[in-house]
């Protein structure tokens, strides 16, 4: 086996958990990849579509979703850890652990990644289900899409990711 | 790329977790799949082994394995929200954001996929773990398989996923 | 499609959440791949670098580290499980109910993948986060990989799982 990326492979990942420790993954493997030229779609969905929401919209249709959307708060900077969380004192120490070793945090990360070119399609049906209109997500996002399209593209990538 | 699936694809879904949110995009993806002709494969394992217990049964070779499914309650309608779950107010307020949404709740989206031919295998090895019978899960289901075959099948799958 | 490993098919897990119930899956498959003959990798990334640091060692270069190292000791036997630890009694009875059904603990299984010759990547950049020195891991590892070098490994295995 050569060491190497040829170029031409694809990669997609389902970004499904919206955790801070789970986005540093997500953005690291999506922007090296690219940076090696593969073709990288990131499909989020459900809590992974949380990231993606612009900080302060609020989300929600009716009483539900807004309650939900309470609980759990959009935005990259509202993301929490998956373990350890306590109350955000995690979240905030592995932030400045991270910085103090030069790891970018998410946000810029994933920015980069749309500046190199890797796809992030939200997914419709998570969308219709909490209550989150395209105008307030991200910039640069592409076009909502739902399973039979991720699907497609999977069955084309040669790395699939759950995470 | 075409943005379709030529139909002789095949997916493999490893359902480790059983959490209720987590059974939506295994099920959600299993019946997609099936309904755009590729062979899918379910392997449910560990906590997932959980959800597929019939209702009502009890399970539990020893007083140990008894008092773990006392804590993790099997079937389907028992299965919790991987995050804010908080005694329940989470996963009874997202079924009905489902509900609304007109998202079918897993159950029915797993006899779906039963009915459309997907291959939900039951991991022997956890079954022996915890004391589960195959009489005691929900009919349709495929003969408990162990890590080789579920690798072996992966090893063939355009699409494989840990969820 | 015939229900056999060939022997020249390449698995590559990430192993993300060093979560004891997690270890399982990552070990058993990992295993049973090599024993039929597939050349397998596991990356070990963020919190799944845990479990293989030495027990006993003290991890972190600075107090924030050292801290995060103190809320979630590293080494394979203080892992916990992903959900229903309570205080470590879900962890111990777990153990116990693996014990009676003959099941190997991870740490025992980690060894069986390292003598059939899985690579277990340790990841740089966690290293070099989280403070943990290459002297401090469990005997037996490859050398500290990159993103980029596992993504060339995930590109040409026929399976990838993010555990």
């Amino acid at each position: 086996m050569s060491d190497a990326v040829t170029g031409d492979e694809m990669m997609t990942i389902i970004a499904f958990s919206g955790d801070l420790d789970k986005m540093w993954p997500t953005t690291i493997l999506a922007s090296t990849a690219a940076a090696n030229g593969m073709d990288v779609t990131v499909f989020a969905t459900f809590w992974g579509l949380f990231p993606l929401v612009r900080d302060g919209e609020k989300i929600g249709h009716d009483a539900m979703t807004k309650m939900l959307a309470g609980m759990n708060p959009p935005g990259f900077t509202k993301s929490k850890l998956s373990k350890m969380n306590m109350a955000g004192m995690g979240r905030s120490m592995m932030r400045k652990v991270a910085a103090k070793s030069n790891l970018m945090p998410p946000e810029d990360l994933f920015e980069m990644c749309l500046d190199m070119g890797v796809k992030v399609w939200p997914c419709q049906m998570t969308m219709d289900l909490l209550g989150i209109r395209a105008d307030q997500m991200l910039p640069g996002l592409g076009e909502p899409a739902g399973a039979a399209t991720a699907l497609a593209r999977m069955s084309k990538s040669e790395i699939n990711l759950f995470i």
